[in-house]
């Protein structure tokens, strides 16, 4: 069976990478690409990578043109996403990559985002342990699903394990990513020049103002052991798992230390994410933490002792590399995470949670291999 | 029915681009890889981005290794390929990545490389215009192939059709490319130091010197409309159009000023290569010729009046975009040309040749689209 | 004695570095920073790498802000300096970095730029060979100077001696730039963001349709020795080597085929400029005619045989350097030409080119050595 | 006074920058410059960037060859300087630049470098703060200073002002650096190839192994407020504070999590260092401790609230631009440093530190205004 699929905002890096990724995958058709002010002009004229699309035409970014598929894939800014698809049939598979649906706290969305509020969607990072098992399987079936935030779920992959186990502390956490600029889309302000950007290291929303932080508490709250699975359901209504419960309020949120830094490289993440050893947990005990969590994943891989990952690894690949190493001296586990921000930090994210809600092939139309050098 | 595989050369850049493919090619299977001094490693240490490719490891290159595989790609430097598949079956399809079996002329190959000469093999360029028909038509059955320089190929797709049309002279050609350092594979020299690219053009081969150069001229030789098809046949041997008749002889061969420059980026050429234009000739012919030329090529396309294509839209991709111009006041047809120089100017030619060799679709394992931003 | 010296669009690249310059400069004393939509803010908060500057707040570019100095930089869009500069005092000194006073041709004004026409004023490339001397004895006492296009010098001084020589023909030649993007200043536009260029090398202005081409003719026509001294003056206001008589229109023009092409770094030229070599000229005469044009410069050097310049040698320098090669089998004399386009392209060359006008030392606040790696 | 020089090692990164500031020193004369294997060469072959020093030719990096000058600058792998400059005359001044002479520790030679131990030399960061004053006072008059790892002094500098006022906690300190690859010297390693760190960002040495490591330790021991003045002296021999006394062994070393990332940009370092805000410490104290130790730093300097910095504000500089937020959630002080590893980090800080040996001005030879973009 083949899917017919829209992409609403076609033009932009985003919405280019899930047309790129969705061109190659055998079981999605895409009919509709929808954009803003390059509606009107072919596809091929705005994204001139995507050879094999050049008989599409991009048309507006309305409800009515994103009607009639059976996936819709949103990649717009966030705040536009609520509107659009609140009136998308029950059963169209949305999967939306802008901030709107991600956040289940609705503090959380004033307080980093702001605007109306839409409610939290099923959250797209199939790996990510949780107290109930992986998120993959409220994936499963799922029609509204948020593709995560590219940063929030390279630390969240990279320290859940630690805490699901008990092997690390979610306190105090500290995490630096040198991230590309494609992150920040096709906006044209001064720091998104390329003159600003090569040949420096440009930090932003320093000191705790990142609005990927709160994501990312929320995530490594799914995966602390100690939210029980006895009093913690799954929500009816949108797939993740609750976090209001008493067990829930008992444990304390993760607190981090988030500085993203931009780096000439116009797509990828590094992310050197550090926790606490929890005292008297042994190197091996730590390492198998991680290695049960991400065993049998296909695009989430533990690399062994000793290596780290580059994020070249991973260029255009839905494939997120960890490398792990415990630091006794400092008392920290320091992990280093490389995703593709716009794979498997978006696009790839998005295809892979489509798959498996839709009950196909977890990895069609994805690739674990990066484009290396 | 799937092909078994071996690729010689596989810790290179080279090597790595070609497993990086077959390992999404449905008809390919990879069994065997060897390199030098990685000999025994795993595959995925070497190449940390192959991770689909986890289970292989590494063996010495060396023609037993080789033997046994319905194809084998070599990824050597030149002067290795020679005497390590000399003695491979006649009905094994090689594909050579190096340069050892591109030029027909044994002069050449002395005067730019050096060495013992082992005599060319079917060019491994399918869209290049000859006098004779496409260059695929030689490829068709083939059993050695000589995939051809990123260089000579960029240059040559740019130019053959007006040449192969009579709208542009042949002599007196000018080149300048923009290349990333992948070219020069993984050298150990000081000019390949990141440290002296990054932030820098650094030019090198320059003033007639570069090893394309006549691998340029002959291509352009063959696509000459003056090689006229009744006296010029194909030799038995190696498929390769002969220019060695009367006719040939008549026909004065291209010049050609070539510098390289290498830029920034890890892979990706831009090459602007300029012909005068041949006086009276209309703006609208010149377009016309490298419209037939290309107009039906999955992996070779004219770009529409007023775009240039930039390497960042072929990245990973097996495409050739040409932009074309016509300078009025200089004189000269302008044509821009983007490629992946380990796809389109290597790999991907390898594979795209081994497709047609092997009576497979064309496409196989091959993308058009790029990996942009 | 100290000169005071008003800057005229100082929030932007190239005003940016006539003040890092500036700072460095023992004879000139900046008292006054203009900008349009900064004005208000302190110039370090605009641009965080003028430290020593810390203590300049920019002001609204007017003529009345600008005036009361003994020399004004103006570093704005074309198009803005024209009534911006009409009103200030006749011996005050100002350099235009812009390109409203560089062609001396109203109908290339018109053609290529269009809008009000003011004039040519004193070209500021003092090494440039004329057939009446350098261009530095024009610029001697100048009131009025015109800072060159950054493209637009590095191919004459490429290519101007051969032409003063004999040594290369006019017609027919071919540049190919590799540029940074600095060069198109802090413009909002989408080609100039940095995931649009990092990884990419991206032409633009292809065909014969760049600015910086008529500028480029007319200093190759000053440079041409047919241009007889008997009959070609120098005009009495502006200090530019008239080519209106009869000489002059005897002459042809030089045509050339020029391509820019953007390169992932931030600042920087690398011009390959070539030409017909004219038959039976040897590459003896070809070196030595640019070793007379060149051998006293400061800023300008010809490397010796075999050596080729790279953009980091050049970087942050006033200097450009020039590698020179005769290819004999392609005819061609090819020249490469490192220069820095913010410095010897713009601020170093209005700089160096106030130095000759007030009859100081003409290195003063220059560099020659770059910052490299 | 000018003061003759040689530098030894000038072959390299390290010492062609240590050149191209002396060649803007008015007070120093570069007499003799050293290499090993281009011994023989003249200096502007191999440094093509360094055309005022044309005239040099390097001579055989021996005792002998450095003898005879007021100052000798030693930029040579670690390991190398200690026999080398063991017999220069007690009354030089010998300035290294490796690492040779930096920890007091033998024990901490021993651990992170190994080899011989030739003793610790004045520490050439003059404006660490320290229990005793800024080590600037312990420079003056030195003969021996060691010039500070680029990392080690980018984070003790982000990082002293807050231990030394107790308003940071000195345990559990993080630090994340963004770093271009002229750090690692022109060493032809595989890593350093432009192909492996164009587009990527690769970290290195992670989980406690950097050799920078104990130096940081070491400079935060100095800075700790309870080092007391009473029981700790200064060494005759070496200008170090002496941190071996009852006091200081009571103040528990400080411990950091360290991990260097190699990003796309030749030179720079963007330190992200934090630390746990000590309970109860406001942010206006937070901001008072560093306002106070750099207030009057011509090349320390803390940004204003909100501004962070970027590498390319410091390219070519000497200056260290810090950026300050107190992250309450995340309970930690965050620091963004900005320095140019070759400058600041290096060159610059061994020429800003025998200026003030010598009792020259501090900031002869040294700009504090970055080549941005």
């Amino acid at each position: 069976m083949v899917f017919s699929v829209a992409v609403a905002g076609a033009s932009g890096y985003a919405g280019g990478e899930l047309l790129r990724l969705l061109a190659g995958h055998p079981e999605f058709e895409v009919r509709t690409v929808t954009a803003h002010s390059n509606a009107g002009q072919r596809l091929v004229d705005v994204q001139p990578s995507l050879r094999s699309l050049a008989h599409l035409t991009l048309v507006d970014t309305t409800s009515a043109n994103l009607s009639g598929h059976d996936v819709v894939f949103v990649a717009l800014p966030h705040g536009k996403s609520g509107e659009l698809t609140a009136h998308l049939p029950a059963d169209t598979l949305v999967v939306d990559c802008g901030a709107d649906h991600r956040l289940e706290s609705p503090d959380d969305w004033a307080a980093f985002y702001g605007g109306d509020y839409f409610g939290a969607w099923t959250y797209g990072v199939p790996e990510l342990p949780t107290a109930h098992g992986k998120q993959r399987e409220r994936i499963v079936g799922a029609r509204r699903i948020a593709a995560p935030g590219c940063n929030a779920s390279t630390v969240a992959l990279a320290l859940a394990p630690g805490i699901h186990a008990g092997a690390i502390e979610a306190q105090d956490l500290v995490a630096v990513l040198a991230v590309g600029p494609s992150g920040a889309g096709k906006s044209l302000k001064l720091p998104n020049l390329a003159a600003e950007i090569l040949g420096s290291a440009n930090p932003y929303a320093v000191g705790g103002t990142h609005r990927h932080i709160p994501e990312i508490v929320q995530s490594l709250r799914w995966a602390a052991a100690g939210v029980a699975a006895a009093t913690a359901g799954t929500s009816a209504t949108d797939g993740q798992p609750t976090t209001t419960g008493p067990a829930a309020s008992a444990a304390r949120d993760a607190t981090i230390s988030f500085t993203p830094v931009i780096v000439p490289m116009s797509r990828g993440i590094l992310a050197t994410s550090t926790a606490r050893l929890v005292p008297g947990t042994s190197a091996a005990t730590v390492r198998a933490a991680w290695e049960s969590a991400y065993a049998d994943e296909p695009f989430v891989h533990l690399l062994p002792e000793g290596h780290f990952p580059r994020t070249a690894d991973v260029l255009g690949a839905n494939t997120a590399l960890i490398g792990l190493a415990v630091d006794e001296a400092a008392g920290r586990v320091v992990t280093i995470t490389a995703i593709d921000n716009l794979v498997k930090g978006t696009a790839g994210a998005a295809i892979q949670s489509a798959n498996i809600a839709l009950g196909l092939t977890e990895t069609l139309g994805l690739t674990m291999n990066g484009v290396a050098p």
